[in-house]
């Protein structure tokens, strides 16, 4: 396994490299999510191809110092985990080796980053545009595999290969959930042990609301069942059409019921199809 | 030489050519500075490579409808220019295989285009990002070359090409002027024999100014002898750093003095270096 720290140094190191070429663009503190991508890579690029991984802690998409701040590094454990996983290279680029101090170049999204995470998190989707279609650039990558966790993530890159016709194949992989049904996510490990105990509800209440067959109905239920938990504090809580992502009114196409929940300083999200 | 009408056919055409591929962007209605621009691109090709010319009037980097309107559009003769300059492939898509109509990612520049045209043009260069990025990664070239006549375009371009990682070089051919000074344009041809006749004193009278060494005379001056024509109307006139294009103060880094000037609808730009 080969590690690059930073782009030019890529490049040397898939100069010659087999294709097809794979990438999994990550911020690292790995869980099993995590390595489900990086096999799902290895069976894209068969074991003649090139798995590349990046990890980086991408500042321009944190709109709270503090979160990118507590966003964990476990780098040494990372690396052996991508080792494991059979991976051929990391790429572990520091910060100031992505972004020149006077950059004034910036990938946006106007539409599907209106509502959900976008409304709360001002900048965060173009600060992700702009670090992936940089990380496929500098990887030369055939094919990258994300995490259907972050849906409204997936969506939106999606939406930039098609809008600025880049050349790279997007996978999809289903969230990896605890056996209590919280979805994984680098985050969990900073719940302290009630929180962590609390934190299945979110799911729980997103399965049973869906039941509900009425936007207003399954909307007051998930509110009111997340609310019941004096550790949890909703950040937002919609209901939006799966391919626009704007908030429904009636249930007659596909739609995702979709939340954001802080416990403390940690913020959680999840969501499930309709 | 063959023709390509959207993105896929391009990816066909181009699937199996021999690299150095190099692109040569343009809006069409050629004169002999794009000619240049194409023969430059052969002699960075050499014989064996691919020299791909795309001819698209992009809309979104229009801020007028009746300036996107009235661009000329002489397919005909552009497609024999191109073949007579042996060009490989010509890409000429319509806007409706370009853009779709629910399109919601954008390249931003936020720096180098505040001022200039971009003051002058909202959301120009925005749009001329945008395509251009997107002309890149449909001919996946090694290298593109510009004028540099438009020279803020040009800045912004490496500016993107620095920010965003995209893996082509950027190669840059000087102004082509007519005998009288007048830089080459596609504009040109929509002025009246009296506009035309007077257009030379935008050239002359910056290079006039430039000699004067004090940024105010400098300015002073150049706006005083373009004005003094009553068929010329000042768009902006500015003196800029070269590197960052913010309008200096005094003369210790290297300068460009830029303008553009209206010849009734007809807008023209020049420069010259200080």
């Amino acid at each position: 396994m080969k590690i690059a720290e930073n782009g030019s140094a890529l490049g040397d190191v898939l100069k010659h490299s087999p294709g097809p070429r794979v990438l999994v663009p990550t911020m690292g503190a790995f869980h099993p999510g995590h390595i489900s991508l990086m096999h799902k890579a290895r069976e894209i690029s068969g074991p003649e191809g090139t798995v590349v991984v990046s990890i980086f802690v991408n500042p321009i998409q944190f709109d709270r110092a503090s979160d990118l701040e507590a966003y964990p590094r476990p780098m040494e454990s990372d690396l052996a985990a991508c080792e494991a996983a059979g991976v051929d290279v990391v790429f572990t680029p520091v910060a100031d080796s992505m972004y020149f101090p006077d950059r004034s170049v910036t990938v946006t999204e106007t539409l599907l980053s209106r509502d959900l995470c976008g409304a709360a998190r001002p900048g965060h989707f173009d600060g992700v545009c702009t670090v992936v279609l940089k990380l496929f650039l500098l990887s030369g990558c055939d094919v990258a595999v994300f995490g259907e966790k972050d849906f409204q993530q997936l969506a939106i890159i999606r939406r930039m290969v098609r809008d600025l016709d880049v050349p790279v194949e997007i996978v999809s992989c289903p969230t990896m959930r605890e056996a209590d049904g919280l979805a994984m996510s680098s985050r969990n490990t900073r719940l302290t042990p009630e929180q962590r105990a609390d934190a299945p509800r979110i799911l729980r209440t997103l399965k049973a609301a869906a039941e509900l067959g009425d936007v207003e109905a399954i909307l007051a239920r998930a509110r009111e069942e997340i609310e019941a938990s004096p550790l949890a504090r909703i950040d937002y809580l919609s209901l939006v059409d799966a391919e626009t992502l704007q908030p429904v009114t009636d249930l007659v196409r596909p739609a995702v019921l979709a939340t954001a929940v802080f416990y403390g300083e940690v913020r959680l999200i999840d969501h499930v199809d309709l």
